[in-house]
């Protein structure tokens, strides 16, 4: 199958324009893509580790903050119009923890007995920081988000621990204060940062070297902001080998049928 | 055992205090004590019900916004510093669906197996609506609150549905928007009011006659509010019949250790 294009106008892009793109076989990051939609991360996995699981979720919501869970079985979501198998950019496939396939379709490998979580990301706020005039720069490089795996444990439960995921966007010291209040109004999808400035502070050494996605210049006069990220559930399955796990490639995300507005506090 | 006498000043009692209070026998309705303190609605349920119990709650968050869980068989949980199964003032005592007792000690009851999940109140909201200046009539009349059960289903999940349980307090026309506007500020105890207006379109009939709790005065002039209640879970329980659940009496709830100020949304 040769891979489509990439969209000249990815905002533009309606969820199920988006969707029907990357089912073609396209794998991109969907930061940008289909603006005022939110965006949400993966995580599949058998039914009998579900409420361990919903339970970690529920203990850390910053980081995994639930927006639907399927039945078991099915393949589509309340918000998400879609085949979850296939409808992604690219999936992550773990067994006992370890990462064995990152294929662009999981229809191959999906079981009748998966439960799928889909968790927020801190794509959806992207466009309300633009609309404040916070650059997003790793849209604006074409890059993919930079994320980092923090010295910070989330809270366990049952059989799932694991560190804190971060997301960074550098932003301009006098914008600094714009792009948190921005966010905090999106609670379930992230929120506002859960760290400002200095890296040492979460254990990263460089942030030149991200755990996962791209680097992305940070300038001089700006301040690394980092915001709790949707992966932290994939670290959470690399800490603590479940037999079996589906999840997006980091980045690379559901585009969901539901709009950035409805995940707004009031 | 003697019930101990009411305490003259509840709203100055440490939740310590209360849970005191409850668990050498005094049965009174919680609304009003240890103000500044959230409180919570329990519900306990055999673990291999503990995921579609959980999904329920993530499928009807309005309802049934989960503060904490507790691991399978611990009777205190990470805000709330006490013994579940003796430090809230009444309990219910489910089997198949049907209430079976309404003790003030579920200790010879409480089963290993049990997972207890401690589900946001709306008394949390209530001493910012009184800051506010907008009156909280059960309170004033030293009632419980009045609950209805509606005609409007929650989404169901596994073996759990429905409907959806409301209280009810009635508001001057001219501080209806202070009262949506204050408890809109406190998503997790249950936020702003599902219905305001006419009872009759939420099946409700008879105000006077409340499916939980007590009546109060309706006073010219004033416009019912409704929110939904952390009683929702054991109209669940009733129309679900687990084989074994225990709840608080409805008004009768978990006084936590925790600020009402963490729940509320930036």
């Amino acid at each position: 199958m040769n891979e489509p294009a990439s969209p000249a106008d990815p905002a533009a892009l309606t969820p199920g324009e988006a969707r029907a793109l990357f089912r073609a076989g396209l794998r991109a990051p969907t930061a940008g893509y289909s603006a005022g939609y939110t965006q949400a991360n993966l995580l599949a996995l058998p039914r009998d580790l579900a409420f361990d699981f919903l339970l970690f979720a529920q203990r850390n919501p910053r980081s995994c903050p639930v927006l639907d869970v399927t039945d078991p079985g099915a393949v589509d979501a309340s918000i998400f119009a879609g085949d979850l198998r296939t409808d992604l950019p690219e999936y992550r496939v773990y067994r006992d923890g370890a990462q064995v396939d990152a294929p662009a379709d999981v229809s191959d490998v999906w079981r009748p007995d998966l439960v799928a979580f889909l968790i927020g990301c801190s794509f959806t706020f992207e466009a309300p920081l633009l609309r404040a005039g916070v650059p997003v720069r790793h849209i604006e490089q074409g890059r993919n988000v930079p994320m980092y795996t923090t010295n910070r444990p989330c809270r366990p439960a049952g059989r799932f621990s694991g560190p804190l995921v971060v997301s960074m966007r550098p932003v301009p010291a006098d914008q600094v204060a714009d792009a948190v209040r921005v966010t905090a109004r999106y609670p379930s999808v992230h929120g506002a940062p859960v760290h400002v400035g200095d890296p040492a502070a979460l254990g990263i050494g460089d942030l030149a070297e991200p755990d996962f996605g791209d680097p992305v210049d940070v300038r001089p006069g700006e301040v690394p902001l980092f915001w709790a990220c949707g992966v932290t559930p994939q670290a959470a399955v690399m800490a603590s080998a479940p037999p079996f796990a589906i999840a997006h490639a980091p980045g690379h995300m559901a585009v969901t049928d539901v709009a950035d507005t409805r995940y707004q506090a009031p």
